[in-house]
């Protein structure tokens, strides 16, 4: 197996140069994913492996990227445990399916990805082929925390009342969920890792609204049931968390092996908060991506800059690539990383 | 003048008791504030000092507050400079004023307070006679950078594009708008003390989507200018910053009195970030008055606790209080804070 210079990362070793991939790079800000997505709904997209591989593979030679990562949907294995699914364009994912006792944790079921999601393992069978010895590929899962939120507030939130009304009136059927939850993400995973995923983001989205003490009670505990159940064999775990600075804390005693966080707090204070034993991952301000090109420069050096003080630094955006955003200027970015992220 | 115990706080002099107040406690989650505001708009409210005085009274009985702040909103000075403004049920502001160049900046104006938004002195006026010897009232204002977003994105936000568009695009416009509203706040805020408000809190509910490099860029330079320009003579500053954590650095060394923080940092590091030379206000999650009175009192027990590493605190909520709240929720917390955190 090539020895990939983001596989290296991950694993804190020597690298010629700082690895780098775009969060969501597989996506709307692209005309050629427009062109495929303005004939195909969205979860079409998902679950029809061949376009699902052809809209992974779209930005990697466009962007020159060091890591593809599966196009897909964290809501995916969701719907797969009998939760109605829905996307409507600009408003997000529509969730069916109320939670209000423990007969509703009762009615969802923990699917087996082989019978349910077979279209996953496909995608990444087809694109493991296609990208034998140029780059690796990314699987990935939302983390039960994440997942829950969107189950019981239907959608995405502001306040995420629902949410934290069951996680504090009903704290029994919450955690009754978040084991199913759990449950259904570990097989999803390990199923991924079998059909050749070489390495395995997982994505806590929603865990910054939450103090970092309920953090511990009602998230982490299901974040490490999931980590430490992976089937990993060599397969790198990075686990994600937006606006996540109070959190790491928590985060980094997970045995994962990178640290994911977004921009609002600078690399160098992220280092010194998970210490040497883990790498980094990320961490520019999407919004970064609207300067112009020469700009873009300068706040790569700064994040590459403050990245040295990680054991190891993977380049990333700090959340998703923005729709609007020029892939000329990613382009950019990328660029700037390869030149100005050379070492020795 | 009565010394009043949330003044004292916010002087860091000894207080027999932690002084406690609430966010939007003036607000639609009482039966006797939504009586009012079905038979007024939200901006009629804002504008007749008479209903505006009335609903900043309501709740200071009922809860048993230490302090009562002015019913408004942080877009009244907005409108006053020109740019039309309305409400709608359910979606939050909506501005009508779009801002793509130097033209639209120099056609705002920084307008008298006196001559146009006198409602808001009125209201102080009949405020400060209504509660002497009972509490003080608190004046406020939105800082230049969340004024801004309000302005350039037209309302609310999810990403901020436009706004960090302009700001990274056209630095020279921005920083116009910017200087514009500074001075238009600090006529405001002057007027406020002028008129009777006895604290000044100042919000700046966006500043959380920058860096940290960002913010001191292109944010604190105002807030500056702002804190620097007001008449204090006395008159304590609470500065408020909602997802404020990695922001605490640049925070503490404004000349303000009090930093109010959102729930996501626990007080005790907070008050490890800013130091003994400034108080805390803050910061207990506001959607943990979901939860059932008993673990309320836990809530705000462990909210005390940490408060006491800070020189002094002020008990407050991370952030404005949800409209499903119930109100006997809210009195359970500040008699739990009285209870609680009276003094050796």
């Amino acid at each position: 197996m090539t020895d990939y210079r983001f596989l290296r990362a991950c694993r804190r070793e020597p690298v010629d140069v700082t690895p780098v991939w775009i969060m969501r790079q597989a996506g709307r800000y692209l005309p050629e994913y427009q062109k495929i997505r303005g004939k195909n709904s969205f979860l079409t997209m998902c679950k029809r492996p061949e376009l699902a591989a052809e809209v992974t593979i779209q930005p990697i030679e466009r962007l020159g990227v060091d890591a593809a990562i599966l196009f897909s949907d964290i809501l995916i294995p969701v719907e797969a445990m009998g939760v109605p699914l829905e996307f409507h364009e600009g408003k997000g994912p529509i969730l069916g399916k109320e939670i209000r006792g423990q007969a509703d944790v009762d009615a969802l079921a923990v699917p087996d990805p082989a019978d349910k999601v077979p279209f996953v393992m496909e995608a990444i069978r087809i694109l493991r082929k296609a990208f034998e010895g140029k780059v690796p590929l990314i699987g990935f899962s939302g983390l039960p925390f994440t997942l829950a939120s969107y189950i019981v507030e239907g959608g995405t939130s502001r306040n995420f009342i629902k949410l934290k009304t069951l996680m504090y009136q009903a704290p029994d059927v919450f955690r009754a969920l978040m084991g199913k939850i759990a449950k259904t993400v570990v097989a999803y995973l390990n199923a991924q890792i079998e059909a050749g995923a070489q390495a395995i983001q997982v994505f806590d989205t929603w865990a910054g609204i939450l103090t970092p003490r309920d953090y511990e009670t009602y998230a982490l505990p299901y974040t490490r049931e999931v980590v430490g159940s992976l089937r990993r064999d060599g397969v790198p775990v990075i686990h994600y968390a937006n606006d996540c600075a109070m959190l790491l804390p928590a985060i980094r005693t997970l045995p994962v092996d990178v640290i994911a966080v977004d921009w609002r707090i600078p690399l160098d204070r992220a280092a010194a908060e998970v210490g040497q034993n883990v790498a980094l991952q990320g961490n520019m301000d999407p919004t970064m991506l609207f300067l112009p090109p020469g700009q873009i420069e300068e706040c790569v050096r700064d994040v590459l800059r403050r990245g040295q003080s990680a054991a190891s630094h993977i380049f990333n955006l700090g959340h998703g690539i923005l729709p609007p955003t020029n892939p000329e200027h990613a382009v950019a970015m990328v660029e700037a990383v390869h030149r100005l992220g050379r070492k020795g």
